[in-house]
């Protein structure tokens, strides 16, 4: 379980349970895929050549996204929604390309997208026993800091090639089992293509998440290295078909984070605690940003990838919250929470794991305001964290180091902070006062932490004077603290620097509390979640999510959506149809330009029966033949209960063809050499 | 019960049920004040004689508030957040007297409040078998025209000369009762005197609902007749002594609403279904008024008591989802209704109220959406569907009119929307803009309301171009629509008014649907709950709170929180301790100016163990000898689950002194004027 406020951050210290699979439920890994269910199904399963074959194309996006390669030139097909904040920083008021769409004529033009990194899974390999052995009998602080140690060693000596590979142990089915996971990096990434993104967003916040739905929400990247495309022959076939009714698919990406096997109490910590505090501070964020961003066209485009995100974040937690206010949702959830314990009734080996559980999470609620609250938000205060953490860890043993910043994390660290990218000081002082009244709210005006975060200033005041103080939105500036260390990060009177030097201690305490009372035992327990679930229904069980590679199979299908059946798939000529010409409604001018040589038939957004989550977002949805028929972009409202559970009758994901892409790069955003490209021409 | 979006409109169709007291619980009505169990607990009680006294002093506020008479020129104590609209709306850019505070040095100063009136109780006539009669044996629909009918004839008998007197039917006992109260009514009210905003509301938002507290909430007005101060010999008696611990303490004032007899069905429906919208809503709408009122002065003023409300409701928001969600909050009410439950098994006269309720919650949850989201919000849209409206209704007999438009409700429909009273585009336009666009969200794009509310506009177009094309800002365009009745309204070509029309049938069919589906078998249900309390508890019982005049018993006496004891009395020197020069901790000018001659030692604010809820602020706090010694301003974080349960151990109400007020009139805003006419000098 890692702490509130960094999801993400530190994978080996993610530790989720594992579930049980109903239907075409499931993200596999590739070392366990149910062929003997999907064949029982299907009547046809993938065997391993065709997995490994599908594997070695498959991209994970350090951005949060998937992707995969689809020429043997280093072309990745992924999201508009993953590539928009590289969009939207090669933009311009005079050359806005998020409005008018991008695409470069030649390698040349290929544009560079700040911290973004492709990664490739090279091999797998089971580390649970040194994990294990390492942890040994040890509880609360001490196993953490066991578990920390072996990881960070694991982790570099399977990558001694820092500049090419990247390794990181993840921890599956709870603590239960643990994986070194060897990737092969590109840390060069270019933009390639991009529509107009009001073809991407077409139907905005409200059809986000809805289907029928009218979305070009694809781009392509391109991997360089040296200077130069990377040869990726192993890339997936480009298929521009329409997909067929009840065909098999396969989505094969990086599911972010699941929490299928919460009990109740952390069920009840979710709905309770968690979402209440998420939907009201994420809506006044949105609220903010609309207002700011109506004050001027220069706003609207700098800000318009965050309010995205915001919004696409809280429809999300909206979903969540509905889910679990939800008696029938809910109560499927505990009769199998019911099951389980009576198939463990008696096991001894299994013990109370429920209680220790529920015990952990009431310490958590102790606090849980003070951890969600320890740090503000803001690009410029992450850089001057990064900055004042980084030059104290790396004078540590790896082994000892605070979360993030071992040895083999550290390169993906310095990209970060070092990749030149605009900043746009108004945004970063909005979110900067934003989280800092909230941390008042929540934790009150006498809090000791809000003293510790405030001092005697406001929100307001802090967050301008910060902002404004800084020059740490120079790379320059970055890059000399960030070589000169311990030194000159102690002599820089940066008032960022100092300011994040001056709540670290606070973090820290609230990190190392969060260690030993609610990570350690939550591991312990979960991990004997696990072993009762392996032991009650063997293997049809699969891990939780943890931005690791998997793979779903389910079908081209349709739902029924309150007595009516909701069609399988749109053609572009819909887009037409639904517009309104009002926001977010508006046609694309790309569209209207070329409206008399776009097919009306061609297929344009599709659905399947494919269990994802975000993270998934850019994932290639490949056919029986291992062929790319589309991106998938979305899940549709049923499935914003899917971080909770999976329900094949009416959870779908949302995809944009290839077909449809094909038709734009053809007539919409003519780039003749890309059609080229991907047919192998 | 009333509709989502319709709080306080119609009073008459408010049915709650009824609460059983424990400890200082109780929102009595002046005629069942339980004597016995006070003289019991405080060994003194008062008598018919001292209750009728404070009742005759006692005054509602029609913008929301509390208040009393405190000299005999008919000078009104009450909250300065109850006035703080008034003083806006009287501030420019040049006298910004919400910044600067007010005081009239003479009558002739004093300034109008639009749209607030004056109202004193005069009798109160049980009307129960007159209502109950002409419901007679109907259901559904039928039934609440009966009601709707027998309540405007007997509302528009009891009170002929509707220039000064005011009758209303009020539903207490969830159906069981129905009062006709008549009140003399002032619908000039003038303000007299206001601090410094800042000093009213020092600490701002972090420190609502919080103590210890420093906050010069009040304010005076003055009713006028005929254009000359109004008479007032039944007064209270001006006291400003410092409160004594453990003294008892009366708060006389008009509760707005409870619901601490809800059933679980109805506080699911709350915590499950409006609750989460109600977060996530009002947080976006706070976000976008904040970022917007950054972007001027000018709006910085003219919204500040926009924002507050807003503010503060969601604080109230936020503490119901934290009771709701807390299972030790929520057991006590699962217990109480269980041991009702219990003690009514085999009374057949009651039958099985709960089930009654469940149903019609359930019928509730498959239009709920569309109820609470038929109507956007806006100054101006709100006066163009009044006036549709009112054309409409007026035109039918006095017993079949849409809530809110019988004979003796049009009056103040009347003052309230001819009153002149600035009006800011701006703002009007982003409160429409954010609840159109919170409509579409919830109802979905493509739902057919949807359409209704917006056609084929956006929510920005769609407000921005209503708002700029109306001319109902101008108080005399009101009028003549007004005048003009259905003739006038038809002919109208204003946007607003077109609009209005539009979606005006829409909502009418939905209120039916309410009338018929949940209204009517809820109390109908409730009746029932309310015979089976009255049955098992029976005069222990006491209303749930419906904006009438009620008295609270309680002492003053601080509280334990989190194993330490909260200090009972702020001191006004406490001020300048907690100052810290920032936003909302900064001083008031006037404070630092007259700082010397200020009694650091003087009581400032206090708090007691009354129960109270809002609409309650400016009550009076009244002692043993009926004088008034502070007025109720807040209640403490604990109070904020007070909607659905009261713990006379946490539960505190907060009181701005008079000690406190008279020291600010003779030392920081100097008014030795009204000191005189508070002393009856």
């Amino acid at each position: 379980m890692s702490r509130a406020s960094r999801a993400f951050l530190f994978l080996a210290s993610v530790s989720l349970p594992v579930s049980i699979a109903k239907a075409d439920e499931g993200m596999w890994t590739f070392d366990a895929f149910p062929a003997a269910k999907m064949q029982a199904d299907y009547g046809w399963a993938p065997d391993q050549a065709w997995l490994d074959k599908v594997r070695t194309a498959a991209v994970r996006l350090t951005g949060g996204c998937s992707a995969s390669f689809v020429s043997d030139a280093g072309l990745i097909l992924t999201n508009h929604h993953c590539v928009a904040t590289c969009v939207e920083q090669n933009s311009t008021a005079e050359n806005n390309i998020l409005k008018t769409g991008f695409t470069a004529r030649t390698r040349e033009e290929e544009k560079m997208c700040a911290g973004q990194q492709a990664e490739v899974v090279t091999s797998i390999r089971d580390v649970t026993p040194q994990v294990k052995a390492a942890i040994a009998n040890s509880t609360g602080e001490a196993a953490v800091k066991a578990r920390t140690a072996i990881v960070a060693q694991l982790e570099k000596s399977g990558c001694p090639d820092t500049a090419k590979t990247r390794c990181q142990v993840v921890s599956l089915y709870g603590g239960g089992q643990y994986k070194l996971y060897s990737y092969r990096k590109y840390s060069d990434v270019r933009l390639v293509w991009a529509p107009e993104a009001q073809a991407a967003q077409f139907g905005g916040d409200p059809d986000n998440f809805n289907f029928p739905r009218y979305s070009m929400d694809a781009s392509f990247l391109r991997a360089y290295e040296d200077g130069r495309p990377v040869a990726t022959p192993q890339h997936l076939e480009w298929s521009a078909r329409a997909p067929v009714d009840g065909e098999a698919t396969f989505v094969v990406g990086n599911p972010g984070s699941t929490q299928r096997m919460f009990t109740s109490e952390q069920l009840a910590f979710q709905r309770e605690l968690v979402l209440p505090i998420t939907l009201a501070a994420f809506s006044e964020l949105r609220g903010r940003l609309i207002s700011a961003m109506e004050s001027s066209p220069e706003k609207e485009r700098e800000a318009a990838e965050t309010l995205g995100g915001v919004e696409n974040s809280l429809k999300v937690y909206i979903g969540r919250v509905k889910a679990l206010n939800d008696p029938a949702f809910t109560g499927k959830l505990a009769a199998a929470e019911a099951d389980l314990k009576a198939t463990s009734a008696g096991n001894a080996a299994i013990g109370n794991p429920w209680g220790d559980v529920a015990k952990a999470m009431s310490t958590y609620r102790n606090f849980y305001i003070a951890d969600r609250f320890s740090l503000p938000s803001g690009d410029l205060f992450g850089y001057a964290m990064t900055l004042v953490r980084a030059a104290a860890e790396k004078g540590k043993p790896n082994a000892d180091r605070f979360p993030g910043y071992s040895d083999s994390a550290l390169p993906l660290v310095e990209k970060r902070l070092l990749d030149e990218r605009p900043i746009y000081p108004w945004l970063d002082q909005l979110t900067m006062e934003w989280s800092l009244s909230k941390s008042r709210e929540y934790l009150g005006a006498d809090d000791p932490q809000t003293r510790i975060l405030l001092g005697k200033e406001s929100p307001e005041g802090l967050a301008a004077r910060l902002v404004n103080g800084t020059t740490l939105a120079d790379p320059a500036v970055r890059k000399a603290l960030w070589e000169g260390g311990q030194a000159a990060v102690d002599a820089s009177k940066d008032p960022m620097i100092l300011y994040a030097k001056s709540i670290d201690a606070n973090d820290r305490a609230i990190q190392k509390r969060f260690d030993a009372e609610v990570d350690a035992p939550l591991t312990a327990a979960q991990a004997k979640l696990a072993d009762a679930r392996f032991a009650a229904y063997g293997d049809t069980a699969y891990p939780d999510a943890t931005f690791t590679l998997r793979v779903s199979y389910g079908k081209v299908a349709g739902w029924m959506e309150r007595g009516k059946m909701v069609p399988t798939t749109t053609v572009l000529g819909g887009t037409f149809d639904r517009a309104t010409g009002a926001v977010p409604f508006d046609l694309p001018p790309a569209f209207i330009a070329n409206r008399s040589k776009i097919d009306p038939k061609a297929t344009y957004d599709f659905v399947t029966t494919n269990d994802i989550i975000g993270g998934n977002s850019g994932s290639p949805v490949v056919d029986r033949q291992g062929r790319v028929i589309g991106a998938a972009f979305d899940g549709n409202i049923n499935s914003l209960g899917g971080n909770y559970g999976y329900d094949g009758s009416i959870n779908r994901t949302v995809v944009v063809s290839t077909a449809a892409v094909q038709e734009a790069l053809e007539n919409i955003y003519p780039a003749p050499h890309l059609v080229a490209e991907l047919k192998g021409k």
